[in-house]
């Protein structure tokens, strides 16, 4: 079973720029592909990406291209740098436009485009913030449809303050990062295939309808014993 | 296959004031138990847990019986109220506690007792907070061994400021929390039985070896080339 | 003393397109001016803001007119909307150009342009969110030299789930946002004066160099005992 | 004028247990009694503080003997150490019970009791997490009526993953940390005189009045335009 992974590098640097993200992103992508899995990875701002909320906003707008590679893997990593604690204005805009996923649910079952998929992220920051980036993210992520196995944030971080970032600090070599690195893509690489095989049977739609009925339902009743 | 769900409220009441939050989860133990699931609601604070990062804090310390509650599960909620926009003090110690269980690797694959297990989270305030409470305990899973499905938070919340809570504004009847609770309930029901059946496979232990092994490598090559 | 006021619209709709967060800012507006402040309300987005954390990021950047606006006024309020329970990426991108800031200390006592500002800010969402969006923009503004007194913070959210938004919800009679908003414009601009009466005078270059000092002194006494 | 600071230790170890985070309190403590403050560490866990949001729970509870201290106090100093990314449950637990405080505004302004009083944090964690802390807390901490001026916040983690806490790895001589504390002590002890002599004129109690006839009167405009 081939799985498709893709990684989407939310650098604030514009290429050809070098990408400290980009570079511990390259290591799960070696890893990912020593165990046969395909990837890409998509700097984000190599595109015009237009502010919204819609999956397309027009007037030149090229996230539809991002969107099509996204609806056609099976893990999505989001590699994002920290900036003031928290993930960039490029990861925030991305997880906005993944708004628009929401209104094309599956006719049947009210499935969200990403269901099925697995997520994961990768952070770099030359100090402290990985923690917000990685909850907020994988949460939203889940919110999207995504499934998020154990261990599938790997980043790296210096010391407090101001300092080099991973590629000036040789993160290359740091142990706890190359360790969840590995935890990352095996896990992902699990939990995608797992999905594949197994997909999720969750009938959105009509537990929607279910829960409107019964929340009407116990509306009316408490105005008949109001009235 | 019998599924055991968990449910650790993580309310700042004691007993036996009634808690809004346990009133959420109810509900979701009510559909849990439709879909032939077995339930237990645990009030944290019935127990004398204290503080620390082990899993026996030695002088009266109950958590170990909540401990081997967790480990028994199949699926854990962490069911906590918002307290000035973030979990409760009691949620934060539960997750601490759980520190303790990293030491307790399994010996031959290193994974962590949580690992195989499907987490989920409900959340209740009177106001703003959700999405903080949501996503950082469900990451906190993650890193502790949980597998996370899409929308598996439920929460209910009023809008601006101070408020009525959960069962004095009705929140029984809100469409949206009864909807996510839905969601919730069958994706970790779903999810829960796939990993039962199909256990991640992830030798941690191995990794970590292989991980400290090319760092190690790299390091050293490194101080070849400077020396 | 004329205070001027400078509120930073960071909506992700281009205009003439209606902003919510504008409608809550214009409340904020309206109080100011009776109170004798001069207000100006700036869409981020009317302008060609680039990617970057230098305050000229060159090619046609429209952020040095926004930062000059910036540099010039008494109390800066960042009026953002909250987009998957944290601040839009237009607001994550007027901090991350802030980061240049920092660059710009004063000759003699090293303070950042944005010393002895005060910071307030006005988040609207149609559902939970805002106290991340507040506590981290505020928070982010202390570092970058903003003073925060105290309910600078106001806000308007519907309860969970999605929903309408301030304007179409009548937010405009939400009783505890409108008290909110009146806090923060009455302690912003009692700050505002006072500091422009009296001025924050620490030495944060001297403190610099004090510091550095002191931990060189301290590593090298452990190296003399180490050696 | 002399100004008193209290700083409640957050740490999730019982005395007489080594704390990190007192370690580097106890540099902030040096230099506030060099510029002549008065300083006291207080350890909450020393105290039998009860869960709750009242600020007497009753039943042996000792929280309001350290209410007594913060409200003494001109500079209230939080010092916390991260786990799981986000602040202590010490600290969380310190926040929900200044909850209290709320209703115990001033006749005549409605001021809370921490109105005029100066915030600052201290935080230190093994790795990632402190700008999260940093961030709540402060926000938190000016709801509550403390102002926060800027560079309140020092902080000492160690780069991504577990390891060495503030003492054994050295974080004593660490520039950044060394020189944020100066901050922090210079600024908080600046606004805590100024504020002294400068005491906030807010009537919180009448801005609500106005507020609430403001969203009375639009509220019944409305309802006369539909009827």
């Amino acid at each position: 079973m081939k799985i498709k992974v893709l990684i989407l590098n939310c650098t604030l640097k514009y290429a050809p720029e070098v990408s400290n993200t980009e570079a511990l992103a390259k290591k799960a992508v070696k890893l990912y592909e020593e165990l046969g899995a395909t990837c890409e990875i998509l700097r984000v701002n190599d595109y015009n990406v237009r502010l919204g909320i819609y999956s397309d906003e027009g007037k030149g707008d090229e996230w539809p291209k991002i969107l099509k590679k996204i609806k056609a893997c099976d893990i999505l990593i989001i590699a994002a740098p920290i900036w003031f604690g928290v993930r960039s204005s490029v990861a925030q805009l991305v997880i906005e436009r993944l708004d628009g996923t929401y209104e094309e649910g599956d006719k049947k079952t009210g499935q969200f485009p990403l269901y099925g998929k697995v997520a994961g992220v990768i952070v770099t920051g030359n100090e402290d913030g990985a923690h917000d980036v990685a909850s907020n993210t994988l949460f939203n992520l889940t919110h999207l449809g995504c499934t998020v196995p154990p261990n599938v944030d790997t980043y790296w971080v210096g010391d407090a303050g101001p300092g080099p970032s991973y590629i000036e600090a040789g993160g290359d070599t740091h142990p706890y990062t190359n360790k969840t690195t590995r935890y990352m893509v095996h896990n992902t690489l699990f939990m995608a295939k797992l999905l594949k095989k197994n997909p999720i049977p969750t009938n959105l739609k009509k537990l929607t309808e279910e829960a409107f009925a019964y929340s009407k339902q116990k509306e009316d009743t408490k105005k008949d014993y109001a009235g």
